[in-house]
Formats: C-alpha cells, sequence, structure tokens
C-alpha cells in the first residue's frame, strides 16, 4: 500500500519551518508497512489543494493533508475539502459548545472566528483531535482514504496515531517490513564492502540501503518478507558487530546508559570543546540519574587546573589539546565525582584557534575507568557544530566498546 | 520571481532523512527575493522526474532539482534531464583525469561506475563542485531556468552559493524583501494583539506573519517595498522591545556573547536538570571562550553541595528543585570560577519525577551577578526534551535583559 503526503504552507516554502511533519509522518507508515512514494508542499490555496486531491488521490491509497485547518482566513484546506467531496458541512452545535467552554475554562472568550473549526462533514467524518481546536476530516474516494490534519506537530501526531494508523493499518496487505541497523565508527564505503560479499541471489527480494550520517551509518533493510530480513541480520550482524550499536530507533545515548545501568557503574563528563554537549546527550536519557552524577565544562585551563587537577606543567609542556591533558582530565573527572568511569574531551572546534601543529578538528579523547585510561586522537572536521557532534558521539562510543566485554 | 524545488530520493519520502535541503533552499533563494511556490519530492525514477520538469518549467522562472546525481544505477537525474532537454551529453576527458587524479591522491582507483559523472551536455552547461565528484546542471527552456545539483547539503549549498545565486540573482527585479524580527518571552496571541493595533490601512502592502516556536515568536516582514519593511521595524520595535532580542538570522546565544564581550564581562553555568545543554548553546558561538569560563553539570546533589557549596540543610528543607538551591548553585558557580555572573538551572524535565507539589516542568532560574541574584520560578511542559530547550532559552534571555541597561 501507498501513500502520497500534501503539506500546506508558506512557511514550509520559505523555509521558515523545516519540515519535520513529513520524515515523521513518513516513518511512521513505515512501521506499519505503507510506502510514501510522492509529498507536495504547496501554498495554502483552495484552486491548488483541489488540484493536489484530484491528481494525488489517483497515485496512491491514501493522501494525507496537513495544514491549514486553523481558524483565520489562510486556513483553506476543510473549505477546499468540502468543495472536491461535492459536501454541505453543517453547524455542530455540540463542538461549539465544547470548544466554548474549554476557552472559558482559561478565561478567554471564544472569537467568532472560531466558528468555522465547528463544521462538520455530512458525506465524511470527523477526526477527533485532544490537544487543539482544530479536528481532521476523513473521505473516501475510489478506494483512496483522504485525510486533512492540522499542521500543529503535537496534535497532528496525536491524530495520526489515535486515528489513521487504525484506519489505514487493516488496509494493508503483505507489508513492507524494514529493519535498520545503526552502526558508528566505520564509513559507508568500508561498511558497504564488508557487507556486499555476503549478500547473494538468495537475498535479492531484500532492498540494502546505507544511510550515513555525521556521527554514523544506519544500514536499512526492507523486504515483504520477515524471515528474509531476520536472516539478513543474523548474516550482517556478525560480519560488522563491533560497529553495531542498536536497531531502529535507539540511540547511542541509550545504549550506553541501559548498560551501565546493568554494570551498576557510574560516570561522570569532562568536557572542554563540547562544551556540555556530552552531558546534554546523555541526560536525554529519562532515568539517567541511575548512572549519571554530572560533569564539569572545563572551558578555561583554570577550570582544568583548579577542577579536575590538571597539572600547570602538563598544560605548559604539552598544551591543553593533547593527550596528557585529556588523560588527566579523566581522571580529575572521575575522582572528583567518585565514579566508576571519568570521560573527557578536548580538542579545537575551530573555525578558528588552528596552528600548523594543532589544526581545527584535532581532538583527543579519553576514558579513565578502574583498570586504566584509554586515549584516542582524532582529526575531524573544519566546522564547530560537526566537531562538537562527531566527538560527543565518538566519546559515547568509547563508553560502549569498553562495557562490551564487561 | 518565484522558483519550484524538486528533491529526490526514497530516503527522503521514508522519513529517514529530515529535509533540510528544502529549507535551506528556500531561506537562502528568500535573501535574494525568489520565493519557492511549489516543492515536490519524488521517488529516483526518470519518468516521473520528467514529467515534473515538463510541469513545474510551466509554474515557475526557475526549477532547482536536487539529488540522483551519484554514480550508482539508482542515480537518473542527469539521464533524465538530457531526455527533457533532448541533449546528447560527451564524455569530458579532462574532467575524467581530474576525477582519477583526485582518487589516486587518496589511493583509491576511481572505479568504472564512476565514468557517467564525466559526462557533460552539449545544450546546457556544467555547474562545478568543488566538494565531490558529482557536477550540476543548468539550462534554459522557455525563460525557465533549470538546474540539477547533488543531494549532499555539503556540495549543494557551496554550489547554490557559487554557482546558482549568481545566476539567479540577475534575474530578479523587484524582489520580495524579508525582516525577521526574532522575540522570546511573550507569547504568539499577546505578541499579536500588541502589534496589530500598529498596524494601519497604509501598511497593506506588508505582510506579516507569525512564526511560533517553543523557545519564543519570529515576527516575519514581507514586503517590495524596502522603506514600508523600515517603517514598520521602527514602529513595531518600540512596542515590543522587551522581547526583540535580534533580527533574521541572529542567535540568542550570540546576542548575549556579544553583550558579554562588549561589556567585558565573564559567564559561568551551573546545570542540573538541563544536563549541559546551555552550556553546549554557549559554546556554539565560535569566540565564546572569551566570555565563557566553564560550568558545572551537577546532576546529583553531591556535586550540588561539594562543588557549588549548596547547603545541606538548604537541599533537606527545600530540595533540589527550589528558589533556594538555585540562588546557592547560581552563587557557588560564580564564586567557584571566578566570573562576574553565574547562571543555574534546575528542574524535573520529566517524563518522570514529578509529584503532587513538585510536578514535571517545574524549573527555577537563578541568576547570581556582583549586584543581586534573581530567581525565577517557571511551570513548562510534559515532555523532556521540550523542558530542557526552554529552559536554556529562558536562562540565556535572563542574561540578556539583566545585561540590557547596564
Amino acid at each position: 500500500m501507498n501513500a502520497a503526503l500534501i503539506t500546506i504552507g508558506n512557511e514550509l516554502l520559505s523555509g521558515f519551518t523545516v519540515n519535520t511533519n513529513a520524515s515523521w509522518i513518513g516513518l511512521e507508515l513505515g512501521k506499519i508497512g505503507i510506502e510514501i512514494t510522492v509529498h507536495h508542499t504547496i501554498q495554502d490555496n483552495k484552486r491548488d489543494i483541489i488540484f493536489e486531491l484530484e491528481k494525488l488521490s489517483k497515485k496512491a491509497s491514501a493522501v494525507i493533508v496537513t495544514g491549514g485547518l486553523g481558524p483565520t482566513h489562510d486556513d483553506v484546506t476543510a473549505s477546499a475539502f468540502y468543495s472536491y467531496f461535492d459536501d454541505s458541512p453543517v453547524f455542530d452545535e455540540e463542538y461549539w459548545n465544547d470548544l466554548t467552554d474549554r476557552f472559558s475554562k482559561i478565561n478567554y472568550k471564544i472569537p467568532d472566528v472560531n466558528r468555522n473549526q465547528a463544521m462538520k462533514p455530512q458525506k465524511g467524518e470527523v477526526i477527533q483531535n485532544e490537544l487543539g481546536s482544530a479536528r481532521g476530516l476523513y473521505f473516501k474516494k475510489g478506494g483512496c482514504h483522504i485525510f486533512a490534519l492540522p499542521g500543529v506537530p503535537k496534535e497532528m501526531k496525536a491524530m495520526i496515531n489515535d486515528s489513521v494508523i487504525p484506519i489505514l493499518k487493516d488496509q494493508v496487505t503483505n507489508p513492507l517490513i524494514t529493519r535498520t541497523i545503526r552502526t558508528t565508527g566505520i564509513p559507508e564505503s568500508a561498511l558497504a564492502e564488508k557487507i556486499n560479499e555476503k549478500i547473494n541471489i538468495d537475498y535479492s527480494q531484500c532492498s540494502v540501503a546505507f544511510l550515513p550520517k555525521l556521527t554514523g551509518v544506519d544500514i536499512r533493510l526492507s523486504c515483504r518478507n520477515i524471515k528474509i530480513i531476520q536472516d539478513m541480520e543474523e548474516i550482517l550482524t556478525p560480519v560488522i558487530e563491533k560497529y553495531v550499536y542498536g536497531y531502529d530507533d535507539v540511540s547511542l545515548e541509550e545504549v550506553v546508559g541501559n548498560r551501565l545501568r546493568e554494570l551498576g557503574l557510574t560516570l561522570a563528563t569532562a568536557e572542554s570543546c563540547t562544551g556540555g554537549l556530552l552531558g546534554h546527550r546523555i541526560t536525554g536519557v529519562s532515568g539517567s540519574s541511575d548512572y549519571y552524577l554530572g560533569g564539569v565544562v572545563s572551558y578555561n585551563n583554570k577550570a582544568k587546573m583548579e577542577l579536575l587537577g590538571v597539572k600547570k606543567q602538563t598544560l605548559e609542556k604539552f598544551g591543553s589539546v593533547s593527550e596528557e591533558t585529556v588523560r588527566e582530565m579523566a581522571q580529575g573527572v572521575k575522582s572528583l565525582f567518585k565514579t566508576d568511569l571519568g570521560i573527557s574531551i578536548s580538542g579545537i572546534a575551530g573555525p578558528t584557534g588552528g596552528s600548523p601543529e594543532k589544526p581545527v578538528g584535532l581532538i583527543y579523547i579519553g576514558l579513565s575507568s578502574e583498570k586504566e585510561v584509554t586515549i584516542k586522537k582524532f582529526n575531524f572536521f573544519r566546522d564547530r557544530d560537526s566537531n562538537k557532534r562527531i566527538s560527543s558521539q565518538v566519546a559515547l562510543n568509547m563508553i560502549r566498546l569498553a562495557l562490551k566485554n564487561e
């Protein structure tokens, strides 16, 4: 089964809003085996919306439209739907009373402009919105399921989960099944080389896509036969085991967090060039206080010395971006927080501050455990944001690998 | 002048890649007064690409296509262009030698599959790619300027800036001018109320859009008359001055950083529930070491006491999420780092950890300066990520407001 997506709004076209609704919907439909085959973004214009409905409902078994359901004059999606389906909406007294109540509870008199949000179709159905005032619409025409949903992400997501997915799920026969193997620490080409020789003619029904990101490469397997997906996973994983940190939606910080909790170990961070990003990522996981005790952002040398106990001679002799300094930072933060592990990052994030001996992108990462201190040296990128992101990823991966066989 | 955008690739449709290329291109063209009026995302399919070129080149004065220019079998954009423009590409020996050289410099023998990347059009032109092997294409047909660019963001961006913008800029007459007033600390409806009464009939040529985000509301003015934009800005700014932190692309962390540098002041951070996000944002600005000395992520109470000097009695009597604790955290981090300002955040980020007295979303933020300590209490959201993001924004804004009249 395939679907078409229409997203409406000038703020999407002008680039002021990144269209994360579209990717979210793609992923969610993908999970129940529905593939989005076309996606159009258009302006808030009734004629254009009708034109797109006409065209895309012939190309797909489901069409999802988001945006343009609000109360103001540029919200024309509902009106386009009523025209296209030749429907005469009626005023929904009950919903209007409900809306009036909701507004009065927050001490507002409901503006008359909201009255159009209380209209309901006669030929189609209403989709409830628990989080906002704009209800959705659902029509069927020529075997195609057509939905209108608001553009506010929170509202749209709840309505997709609660109403759209249950309707569409029943329509899917022979769904496309997807499994994502998440890797980090190996470039796309090397990964492909390792994998390609394992893929033989028997697996031609399974499509293998490489999705390289700055922080790692995802391998996406998709196939209509679950047995083949499972076989592929079993064959591929051992060849690239060292690089696989998880499957599907899991993040590296969750994997590391779960492992720390399992082993009953605690962690502290000492960050220089990443400025707190590593701590932010670790604490993005709910329950991280079980294993993460805290950290120091030692952005200047004084903090490195006074808080983390990095020796003055070390800084003078080797500099703040050096193997010796991150070693003392990792050891220092471990003993400061009395944790089992201490991880440290120091480098030149750029774009300024580089030199011929220590160029932008030079990053040292240190991991101190009960047994030993491991230091790694990297030459990453020329831009600040990439250097911060990749450093935090590599640091997490160093913890993961250290705990793998514990 | 208007443009149409075609982005190609299954990874966009499936949601595995968020289409940040589209928003980036929208913003860049907007800067030179070109509006994107339609954007289609389609699969890597030659017939579909030709169909879209046919249709969209009639609707817009420029069409930009990204993706599908790589060396593999699913890269069919170039071939679709040659068909659509009825061109017979020729092999570009010189570029092939150049590519072979580039590969051999990184010790690779160039695969034959790359040969199609060395083809060049006879009717159209090539767009150079300094950062990758896939060159772009440029054709003119019926007054429409049509470009093919790779999908790799870094390569696409450089090619837009270096080649596409210079070509299109010359075509723009009477451009749409855009000015964004960036605000934080006031909801959309209250902002609209303040502004709407100032907008009179004289300014009807200027469109005013409100772009609410979690961390603030951007007001976008757009108009073809620069004088009207300037007038509007002058009239509106005083009414909402307290909330305006900057214009266009500037970020709050840059504004705060510049002000700290101007005043010669230094800052340190003490973060609990934000876990390092505030430090990460501050250090996202190049040159932030001029004013940011570092911070402590005091994720557990021990760190709050031992590093920041929060009193045991304070934690026992009021708890770690309290006015008293953030006061001592802010003072503590200020004296620990010997800075002019210390800022602290403690709260319940959620989704777990709330109680009837201290629900999820309860956040305290403290700012300690030479003169005083200011504490603010907030009741934010139910989800972790939103609470972290809004808290870091409010903290930065508290610093901004404190330094405004210094």
